[in-house]
């Protein structure tokens, strides 16, 4: 456990406690991220949300059972417990608070899940307010070579030029993401469906504690708690908020990770998918995204960091291949190239008035050409060598 | 040779043969497609071109270099060892003269290529006027098994669906495309850098003879002559207009077939590329083009139909992917099954407060997530299976 990640609270004003408290005993409450518990806490605030919870009694008078769960629970406590799990609690206005995750107040009303985070609990150094141009890099956990190859490439070189490397750490894409991070010596984020003391899966283990001692291991769970199946649902939306684009990597039709990238699009930020075989259906999903217009192809860490760095600070120059030997060319002698037949050979005459040149010029081109190996002298004429075709 | 193939110019009238013979002429006289040749017969029409070329002078009264090669030419002869060769020569105003490749008046007038074929060699019985909705699928020579495959299905669905393929029967994705066609049995188009009558590369004389007895073989270049590098850019013009579309199956950044690309883009047709690895530098060239929205993702025949029949017609189903046990349970099963968890088991009690339902119902619904599957009764409680976490 790191000193930061147990130097709260003690130093914060009384108002903002209280604030931090209820904003816990509301996530006890509910599974993180249901719109209506969000919604609540966006129009009335958190403290007077929790107060009129408290009090809500039923046409009877009495209590009503959230009342009664929530006058039941001890958030001082779950405090305390997460404090020595390592685990802080950052809400809305502390310096730590990743502000672009806001942008979720106007995400997704039509969703189940959908808001802005109660708050998110944190393990790891890495202070959650330092992610301005953090790019999520997720995909499927049924991941090809090619997928984890190309997602730690893509990993490596965003997190090399000062962006965090978000993802889910899970196992497949998420995986390769974090490991391309890690390998570039930077800090990434895991954000897990479960507590952010839990592991899962229980084979990342040593990653997550990597994670967790270097960067953040974020949950908008409570520590605790289990990863269920809503809950992937409700991080998701956490990955995406988090971060200034997302990459999906390799998503088959019915991948998880497309719904990170609809919370992604939902929030208007550069959604980016890398291509692959069309024949593979780890792929399919990405395809299906880009054919549509909802995504950008990207084919390597400099196209991501293209659309993610400020405008016009990381362009990729248009790619031209390298360079050939007819590129070097003069023009004319490039127009003598151009005359010479790619089959049968022709004389140097022949040449000459297809180039439109005379014919000592075009001999002089011709043995250039020859020198070069773009065109051969056989059978008393000139042709094109296999490397002047092409 | 087919009688189709000798069939004219006998009924034709006098005047469209004097035309007919100019244009034979002027084609003889340069290269296929110099743009200021075909910009001349734009402008002055092609018999008063010949006459005012044929009388040229220079300043001393003698008939011009070009006066006297033109002199020198037959262009009936010319017409006639076609017709032997089973050539035909198509021109503006013929029945068969297909008239979408007259868009190429306004296109590339910058370019040392461009403008209006002053005419077409075509052997083989699929008359050109009966290209409206034809699709070009071109690529790189040095394809993959991969692009191949690929190319393949594509033509042989698009042929399938009565539009023609049109490609430049080169080795590589060319080849891969006119056998999709040929193996749907349908014509298909092969518009070749050297004459009608030629075979270039040797290797695929069985095939392009197989398409000059199915379909056809183009050429602006007139009969006998021999493939030069520089025909090969005129060529490319020649397939992007006569097609509808244009498919990109793999192309690396230099390959021929982006140049084919750019004339498609030119005449503001449907381009299209087919994605392939990011590691494979046959699929770059295709990879810049649809990132920098130059070229529409597809990744199969059928999209490729989506964007060539008739706006509307083909529209490809939005994919969903296979349906999973997860999509035939009832709302309220699959709420049970979202609060099952993932790793530790839990009790019906836990499971039934996650869910916010009766314990009861939660009993019965998980009791049916047993049998599809997707929960399993563990250590006293309920957790997901491999299935029921995807």
């Amino acid at each position: 456990m790191s000193a930061e990640a147990s130097s709260y609270p003690t130093d914060r004003p009384a108002a903002t406690e209280q604030e931090r408290l209820a904003r816990v005993a509301l996530s006890l409450l509910g599974e993180p991220g249901e719109t209506k518990m969000t919604a609540l806490v966006a129009e009335l605030g958190a403290v007077h949300l929790h107060e009129l919870l408290l009090g809500e009694t039923d046409i009877e008078g009495l209590h009503t059972d959230v009342a009664a769960r929530l006058a039941a629970l001890d958030p001082a406590r779950e405090l305390e417990v997460a404090d020595r799990l390592g685990v802080r609690f950052v809400v809305p206005g502390d310096d730590e608070w990743p502000s672009q995750v806001e942008s979720l107040a106007g995400a997704g009303a039509l969703h189940d899940r959908g808001g802005v985070p109660l708050g998110l609990w944190v393990r790891g150094p890495h202070r959650l307010d330092r992610l301005e141009r953090a790019v999520a890099v997720v995909g499927s956990r049924a991941a090809t070579t090619y997928g984890d190859d190309v997602a730690s490439e893509i990993a490596a070189t965003v997190a090399s030029a000062g962006h965090v490397v978000v993802s889910g750490g899970a196992i497949g894409i998420d995986r390769a993401a974090h490991r391309g991070a890690v390998s570039a010596d930077a800090p990434t984020v895991a954000v897990l469906a479960c507590g952010a003391d839990r592991v899962y899966p229980q084979g990342h283990k040593a990653m997550l504690d990597h994670i967790a001692a270097t960067g953040a291991v974020v949950s908008e769970a409570p520590p605790g708690w289990a990863p269920h199946r809503i809950r992937f649902l409700a991080r998701n939306r956490v990955i995406a908020a988090l971060s200034h684009g997302t990459v999906v990597v390799e998503a088959a039709l019915r991948s998880g990770a497309l719904n990170t990238a609809s919370w992604t699009g939902r929030l208007q930020r550069p959604l980016m998918g890398v291509p692959g075989p069309v024949t593979s259906a780890a792929s399919s999903g990405v395809h299906e995204q880009i054919r549509l217009g909802a995504m950008s192809l990207v084919t390597c860490g400099a196209d991501v960091l293209e659309l993610v760095a400020p405008a016009g600070e990381r362009l990729v120059e248009p790619r031209r291949g390298v360079d050939t030997e007819r590129d070097r060319l003069s023009t004319r002698r490039r127009q003598v190239l151009d005359a010479v037949p790619a089959a049968a050979a022709a004389g140097t005459d022949s040449i000459a008035r297809t180039a439109g040149l005379g014919v000592r010029e075009v001999r002089g081109a011709l043995e250039h050409l020859e020198t070069v190996g773009l065109a051969e002298h056989v059978d008393g004429g000139w042709r094109l060598t296999d490397e002047g075709r092409h």
